[in-house]
């Protein structure tokens, strides 16, 4: 299964008085490693916005097992997890640079619909390329 | 079961590109709701922290029906789902103000950690008028 | 002169690890201090949207003289500091409420565009009752 | 005079509904500007907030010629406009990359002060090596 690894300089604005990154902002890094790894496929998000079609989130889930912090580099993994011609799930594990412990997991899941309406479209009919790409990428 | 509803009103922050509220910050709502439900049965997070404990979260789910719009004032519903005397779930309910419709729903998971050295304490043990507050307002 | 105090009750997202709210939101809370001051004297920035026009930022200056912290509301005053029909210059004053100090200070410039090009227009022609309501809070 | 200059893909969460970065957002770029340009000069801003000092920002003006977008790659030059071991202000050039014209400019005026009490302190004379660094770096 191909994967892609972000990685992410933790921002000082990602903080919180906690000390540790504000727990809403791995969903932001998982965007970044989902546009990452489409780019390493060869698909680029904008591009589909540029047609008039979006992908809004439908469904999160994260796992939290240990904080990133400021001064630290955090690697995102993302892989597709599940495709079906229409919903598209895709897998994230965030690590520190250099470490093997999974810090953060978690997946989200995704659909096609048209910019306009918010209607939903199937991904194997509207973007056969990405339709493709994505069954490529699930099995390489 | 006790439950509190908190009025907030969309940002322009708060919105991206899609024309919607950003996914990461219905976090960010439910956080408010959160801390909004503690205060309505008495309990102060800040006063928490000023002890030296923190309550970071452990696990996160949301599921989004129909986004949130800049113009819009959402009401988040919250309540605690389950509760052990260590690790507490709340469940949020988004709607619009005057709506029926969930358009966004989620549950987080939390506990007590020390500030210090994010080591685990039991609620019931370190924080017991939290701990009798939670049952109460489960069976409230 | 007309102006209008919105009521903000600071949000953890809003911290960081310095345990103060992070500087570049109190740009967004001018924002919420400017879209109350509009709705106060009967203008609301949604219905410019709505009939295609914006209100980027030209210019922003902020001073900060001391931080606010989590677990304290801020009073967000704003005001029209000048307006030549086409710019417009908006002030504000960040206090704790209840407080007499001025914890930020603050001004923003604007101009109308059209979303679609970002092609500037001149209030005075293209919102001629915002002109006037403009004119009208400067000198009430 | 020294100057860096990082390069940022804008993310999708800065965005809002303008379809275009949203104006505080540079403020967070202008820090990733100031954090690399202090290590190119061998300073770290982790290594004094872990001696128990931090740097908050005094004073902020950003001036907005052209906004950024999604699918932009933008680039934050950044150098010291002045020091006098006391105060230092960074100035800030945001273009988009490969392209002359500056889309946004800005500067921030900072101090060090001490974490615990939010003190002022010289910089001459409690970081002299960090004091000797920005004189180089204003005359190289």
């Amino acid at each position: 299964m191909k994967y892609h690894e972000s990685t992410i300089v933790v921002r000082y604005a990602e903080t919180d008085q906690m000390g540790i990154v504000y727990h809403a902002n791995y969903l932001v890094w998982m965007e970044i490693g989902r546009t990452d790894f489409l780019e390493s496929i060869g698909l680029r998000y904008f591009d589909m916005e540029q047609e008039g079609y979006i992908s809004p989130v439908l469904d999160v889930h994260i796992s939290y097992k240990q904080a990133m912090k400021y001064g630290q580099k955090a690697v995102v993994k993302t892989w597709i997890k599940s495709y079906d011609g229409f919903r598209i799930v895709y897998g994230y594990e965030i690590r520190q640079e250099g470490g093997s412990e999974i810090h953060i997991s978690g997946e989200t899941e995704h659909i096609a619909v048209r910019k306009a309406d918010f209607k939903p479209v199937s991904t194997r009919r509207a973007f056969p390329a990405w339709h493709e790409a994505y069954l490529e990428a699930m099995k390489s």
